[in-house]
């Protein structure tokens, strides 16, 4: 009953397999490699986007930071709900890799909207040399809380931003998942709904640690490179990240493993909604925020349960006090594991 | 006959067998899991160094950033030999990771002495605020050339450093193809030689994608890690990295296939010798630079011969001028392989 | 009727005079001249910390973000109110020299509290390596918005701090308007109250560029030397930025100049009351933010009156609208001018 | 008799006498004051570059620094010779302004050659991304030995620079003392010989703290007055660096100082040539590095001579020794001086 993380997962078996499949014999390193050709074509054609400078990283925040630094300039700041990955878990990566950026929070949690975009440019006001001065807008698909932007929501924020002339960038760690609860497709969900660059993820959804990050334009690709490289972010024995990446596009495996994940969760709502458990966010893709009594928290963590408590401490407390949990469900979650869960709430 | 780099072979079978086992089920993230344990215990014995603080990344420019980053300040400068894969192969990402500091070029070549650090350090001369300060001293071994440096000269080097008040970094790239070579401990190659931090290289020695970095004296553990988040090179699926370095570890591989790739390059380097080849530099460990007459390279590209030419082009210029060739024994490479090269270079 | 700002002002002329003074013969460049040992002595003294570091730039960016950066660290967050100078005004500079922390707001307008800022300390909450680690905390007196900190909120806020390990920065730009509306001593002002660094403005106050910055844990000093070079804010000929400050500290030119001002404000405020004037912030020292019908904003223009539209355009919408203003009374503001401008608003 | 540098010396009566006339009333800050306009005007006329970018900054550092930021990449290197002040006085300030590039030495002393430039290169040879990226070119004129380019040898270097596509930099710290001794237009000191930057000094030529950037194509105008406010070296109260610079270039003073100086320093070398001592440089402008007895060195201090010693100890040491010695001559150094000088290197 592991519902900590969706990065605690194992890989899934056929990103195993294409990984002992690619090791064999001598291949050319640093991106040269044939299977990163195949990626880059691959993902060229899922995002109908034949002009696309295509990357591999190994984690999502290199992903997100790169991106972030190609796309704006030392002295601007980044829009970003306050609950973004990049404000509030990347150890100021963001500002570290675009050499001193700040980040403004816009609205008051998961997401930004075309409306608080406005808003918050509006009281940026004067764009004198004195203020930062405005830079990407950066959005999160599938949010930090779980929730979901609309294709619709998505265009109000990047009409916005292009109004302002301001690229987008969306951090897609959990990409698949949301594609699949959306029902579009990946062009869709980026450029066509006005995405400039995607960070799109992998690792937390069956992969060992391999994301893209993709340009629809590909003027900055040279710049990319240099920068992944001056970032020690460069793999030299590349292949190995090209063979998850690959094994992940093909067979549609990376929509089966969101399938999975999301059904988990849709599960495990419905579950926890028949006992009565608040939800604190509406679970869009594969992850619960709710809230549940302290007591009920310490006896699941004994039964073997793992998630993680949001704020306030299972240890130290009223037993009936309400304590905000998530759990989040990884691709390889068993509907056992879930029933088990859901027994333990409701006995 | 692949001698283009030992970046470019496969994972040693006994690794990936240790990640395919590693892929079952839950593991906490971020390095909390038992096989991150195990490896920092693997390494603090095999170091005799129980206090050390032990950390994994993917890349070695990771490590060698990350640590020098640790050891020194932005307004200093960091002293290594011209060759330095720190100042030749990184695109700045040591400037970057420190935030600015300088690399100060000491000696002409491959390797630095206690006798051109203390030249180079006499020659600033003044320590006022108007010069970059001195800061850490980063050697190589084995170095970017393939030679080697003895303990003594080890010794000469962080002398000179500890009387100026410098720590020490050893770029272990290819710490396993020096150990074989010098016949001594790691400890006796690393902090009883005068050694503060050592990037620990497994990726050109049969890894995926994964080195150590070793700090001796543990005050800039958590510092450490805080640059390593902020990096963006902490791994949510840290297991794989520490099953890879596990797996290294176990059954003295790593000392395995460092002296299968030194072997190869000895029989290499004897059958060039024989065909009266000019060796630039001592080939101490899996690397050979040598010059060959252009028609040679040539005929050995034809053949399927991979390899880098260090200056020059192999398709434009007089056939009988030397061309200045490097040739890298990867622990893969076969002795058939081998021979077959001499063939030709002797035919 | 120039009230747009307290940097438009002339160098008060003791100042200039001064400047005449030191401008004969040879004098030892980098701050080893006779004027800055002076004006040490004096600054130690005014604050009663004989082995305080003091040191001097030309503008209070610099002050602030040398300080800050030499308090901090580059993974860490600094905690100020969402209208700080360091947020809002100084086109990330901060984030610039300490190599990219974050700024993370306090409160909702120009001041924070102890309680907000713990309730700020709470909402971190995590401390782990994900995200960025609490650092530095910067209050600035006189306020953004012309208010004061009492000594015992200043203590609220330092003993938080003291309590997080935080240190604490006071961006005193305008040091000494503060202290002659609080009546109190600098020292009470600074460390008594648990302040570490003072950025101590003089160029707002009747210099001509000139701010001392003061640590009073002289620990930190050498690095704060190698910073303000590496940030090109050294002063070769630096006695010319000493004989400013040694007259401002001189016979209590620094306090008879923010007399002056905060005099000319009460004046005016007093003035604006009468005229029914709605102040949207208590004015406590030399500013005044104030909101005026459109036209009256408009009839002031037209007579020659200088000063700050916070919102809005002066020039674009309903005559009776509302627009709030700011009004700085600089050391040079007459009465004459203050009373020509409160007949005009009167009239 | 002060040699010891030309930032030790008055500010020009003619210059402080600007200051004091500007100090009346109020005037607008940031730059935005007439004298501002003034001084942009006149040095386009004097540059012939009706479309130049002109900016003022109050150090020499920072207007290289900027200057070189502006120009290139954190991924680049930056082409300066050994001795030149961005690599030797600046305490890596280059570093970080740029966010990280690297200076890489070409030649091997106080000036690089067209050949020399070409030789680095050429060397340098793959472009890979592995490698730092060739970047913008720095030559100082006057050089930090007190030699000069000609214009046919900074063609030579500008040359070289455009085929590689790299734009160059002059560190016109000590400008005017260079153009006097030339008898050359500014114009063609700089972008007639291919400059594209210059960093114009006033300070070590009469000034109080005041120097010119200027960009002679003004496509990055904007970005420079983003990276000035952000290094924190934008003056509120401008006017006073620009009324300094405009006295500066009304009725030719900048020359009328540097011949002065120019011509001390032609006594001094006379002299020095008369008593037989030996010149290491041919003084070309106001500085003469040349080698005495450590004796003489002595005798001179003790009358009260000052002067910087370039190597070694000027109190140990053998007395016939020679001693390397730099003598710069301020505008304001008196040929009795010089002539006292000279009497006690004679007797």
């Amino acid at each position: 009953m592991f519902f900590a993380s969706d990065n605690a997962g194992p890989v899934h078996p056929a990103v195993m397999e294409a990984l002992n499949e690619a090791n064999s014999g001598f291949a050319a390193s640093y991106g040269a490699d044939a299977l990163t050709v195949d990626v880059r074509t691959r993902l060229r054609n899922i995002f109908e986007a034949p002009d696309a400078a295509v990357y591999l990283v190994a984690t999502g925040t290199a992903a997100n930071s790169l991106a972030l630094a190609t796309l704006g300039q030392p002295w601007q700041t980044i829009f970003c709900a306050p609950l973004a990955h990049i404000e509030e878990d990347e150890c100021n990566a963001p500002e570290f890799y675009t050499g001193g950026a700040k980040l403004t929070l816009v609205g008051d949690s998961d997401k930004m909207t075309g409306q608080t975009l406005l808003d918050t440019l509006t009281a940026l006001q004067v764009r004198d040399v004195h203020r930062a001065q405005a830079g990407p807008v950066s959005i999160t698909q599938v949010t930090e809380c779980g929730t979901l932007y609309t294709l619709d929501e998505i265009r109000a924020i990047t009409d916005q931003a292009r109004m302002s002339g301001l690229p987008v960038h969306l951090d897609g760690a959990r990409f698949s998942n949301a594609l699949v609860a959306l029902g579009c497709t990946a062009a869709e969900m980026s450029w066509k709904s006005g995405i400039d660059v995607v960070s799109f993820g992998g690792t937390k959804n069956g992969l060992m640690g391999a994301e893209a990050v993709i340009f629809f334009d590909p003027a900055h690709a040279w710049e990319f490179e240099l920068r992944r490289k001056r970032g020690a972010h460069l793999f030299s024995k590349h292949r190995y990240l090209s063979a998850q990446m690959a094994a992940y596009l093909r067979n549609d495996l990376w929509l089966e493993t969101a399938s999975a994940a999301n059904a988990s969760c849709a599960r495990l709502a419905a579950g926890l909604r028949a006992a009565n458990i608040q939800l604190d966010f509406e679970p869009q893709a594969n992850m619960i925020f709710c809230s549940i009594p302290r007591v009920l928290a310490q006896r699941l963590q004994l039964r073997g349960a793992t998630f993680s408590v949001m704020q306030g401490s299972i240890d130290t407390g009223p037993p009936d006090a309400l304590l905000p949990i998530r759990l989040v469900c990884d691709w390889s979650i068993t509907h056992d594991q879930i029933d088990q869960f859901l027994e333990i709430v409701s006995s």
